[in-house]
């Protein structure tokens, strides 16, 4: 009964609350207050971890530098000394309270990539020294069916745990506390191996960018030859055109950013096609396309987007706008018969593979890299589309 | 090009714009100004027919007594002499233009049951004395692939054509003109055969009550043991109970109102599930149904129902909200991965099969005959949900 409760709370983030992804994982896994909590240690032998970071302090201020602990090295933790960090628009989101209210200070950043500094006494699968990754979340039940299927991000019992704004009873500030920092310590399975072969710098974004695109275009089978639609070409997305192009799909890029057309084409897509206001742009392809993704994370007018997918075949909506509310048209899915579905991250064995498959055929994020000072710069950039694709911090200058 | 600006016309209806459905085809098929015209008869040999019944003659004022005529018998046509027509929600929302602007007067109605009284000279498929029907189009372009599949529903070119309300020179109205009446001329291709074992008068609605919730049903592969759960259990609700439970399915019955749970266990259901305003009841069905179908006309809070389906299931709205627009909470969709589409009726074949299968498996409706006079009652019946479960218009007395 507790466990369907919460499985509720967990999958339906209360239809219309704009109950947050972070949120719903603080509010399972400790209903206490933990604000002002400060130096609260569970773990046993060891000392806490000083850190430097990168905060919002509330809604709306720029955010600030901070200094902060986490937990002790616990026997199955690792210490990971972050190099880079990328800048996802979900962490606006979140910190801006756009997905539900927060707590602060909060240090935004799922996109973690460095190399492990300490390692706890039974860590198996890291030595000191191990290139290792951070992406969307640091912990689950690891008992349920979902967590047994390395659908952690699904897990039934307590919700996944995101890598910041989480309640979390082991964490000093009584909350996860996420990459906008220079070290992390996280439990080794939620820990994801970097081959050697890619540079941290290109690694980090393909935590959460990567996965998100790479999971559903999985599941859904896309295969070469394809006709695939990516909506949307920021930080995702561009990951997503790179992804589908190196799995032989035909790629249609959609774009209101007309500037952005010589860059999509270097990344291989088959056609870009410039979207305006009045999307005529859409029209001559209904009906064509064999799946679509759109990472765009506002309400947008998709009925003409999906339309574009052939009857039978799938649209998925990987972008959160804000509140988590979209408007379809059910004319347009009577005619178009598309399903629509959404998409979070993936799990753990699946994050680890978008890692080796980039890895191994050099499917690289195209980045700016940024100082811990350039980081609220970086934020309005990406909220007004003049990202590049992806802003990655170097974790050196916090 | 010409064909794919229609074809896009046709499944999109203009997001947003609320193009009805009826509407869509009279913008394809005759963008001139039929109003007035009185009688343009481009059939040949014979007479038109004279025909009565009740027509909307605004988009606010209670449906009339008008006499009119129908286009002459053609070489492929069937004169039906209509014994039962059913009312369907979609005749209100058509003539109150909540789907968009229409012409009049105009009669609606699109579960029509008869017997044939003549036949064109080329006809084959019927004979004077047989029972048939007419579901929700009575013409489309039979060359493209869809109609060529049976699918004439999803035509190509020129769109189907609607039982009422879509422009047709060879109607003297200039519209179609639907079932309120007492006989209809339509090609033999677009009449159901109905069997002798089942009575007209329980023919009737399953010609796009028993269709528009069959399809999908089909589409999906319900079968033996699974849980398929019906949301709002009116005209097109309690077929689907019905067909479902005939499928071997075990069936969750959703409704607002507490006075149906007797009648829909008698249809079968294995659950009534009486929803109110928090939707509380729905919990504890979070990722239990293997599908879900809704038929409710309005915009409602989808979420919750969605959730009820079991990750990478399908959920398929079929009732049309005024102007087509429903909100959808990504948050959910993330969360709960579930497919939804939408679905229009079926075609030709299929309805054939619907029509043989509910007469084969005693699948009848439940049903409250009507005098023409008392279609205005019966539409506000419909509107408070007080119909049980679905009013059928003794033709005789038009
Ligand atoms: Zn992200
Ligand atoms: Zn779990
Ligand atoms: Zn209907
Ligand atoms: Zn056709």
């Amino acid at each position: 009964m507790e466990k369907s409760r919460r499985k509720f709370l967990q999958q339906t983030a209360l239809a219309g609350t704009g109950l947050a992804l972070a949120d719903v994982s603080s509010l399972l896994a400790n209903e206490s207050d933990n604000k002002n909590k400060e130096t609260k240690n569970v773990t046993m032998n060891n000392k806490l971890i000083k850190s430097k970071g990168y905060a919002g302090i509330d809604k709306e201020s720029p955010l600030k530098s901070w200094d902060f602990e986490r937990r002790a090295i616990g026997d199955y933790d690792i210490l990971i000394d972050i190099k880079f960090s990328g800048i996802c628009h979900s962490d606006i989101h979140v910190i801006r309270e756009h997905w539900g209210t927060q707590k602060y200070p909060q240090v935004p950043g799922h996109e973690i990539a460095g190399v492990v500094a300490a390692v706890g006494q039974k860590v198996t699968k890291f030595k000191v020294g191990d290139k290792a990754g951070v992406g969307c979340m640091v912990n689950s039940c690891m008992e349920c069916t979902s967590c047994k299927n390395g659908e952690e991000h699904h897990c039934e019992t307590t919700g996944m745990v995101g890598t910041y704004g989480a309640s979390d009873p082991t964490s000093p500030s009584g909350i996860t506390q996420g990459g906008y920092s220079n070290n992390i310590v996280v439990t080794e399975h939620f820990a994801i191996k970097i081959p050697q072969n890619i540079d941290l710098k290109y690694a980090a974004p393909l935590l959460c960018a990567g996965i998100t695109t790479y999971s559903p275009m999985m599941k859904t089978g896309i295969k070469k030859g394809d006709k695939v639609g990516v909506i949307g070409i920021g930080g995702l997305g561009h990951l997503a055109v790179k992804i589908a192009v190196a799995k032989g799909a035909d790629v249609y890029a959609f774009t209101t950013s007309s500037d952005k057309v010589n860059d999509i084409k270097s990344f291989g897509a088959k056609e870009v096609i410039i979207v305006n206001g009045k999307q005529d742009q859409l029209k001559p392809l209904f009906g064509k396309l064999d799946y679509m993704i759109s990472t765009v994370p506002y309400a947008y007018e998709m009925s003409n987007y999906i339309s574009c997918v052939k009857p039978n075949g799938f649209f998925t909506q990987v972008g959160q706008p804000i509140n988590g509310e979209l408007i379809i048209n059910n004319f347009n899915m009577i005619f178009n018969r598309v399903n629509f579905n959404g998409s979070l991250i993936g799990g753990i064995p699946e994050t680890q593979e978008v890692m080796d498959y980039c890895a191994l055929n050099k499917i690289y994020p195209q980045i700016e890299i940024i100082k811990a000072d350039e980081i609220n710069g970086a934020w309005d950039k990406v909220v007004n589309k003049q990202a590049r694709y992806r802003y990655v911090i170097d974790a050196s200058t916090f």
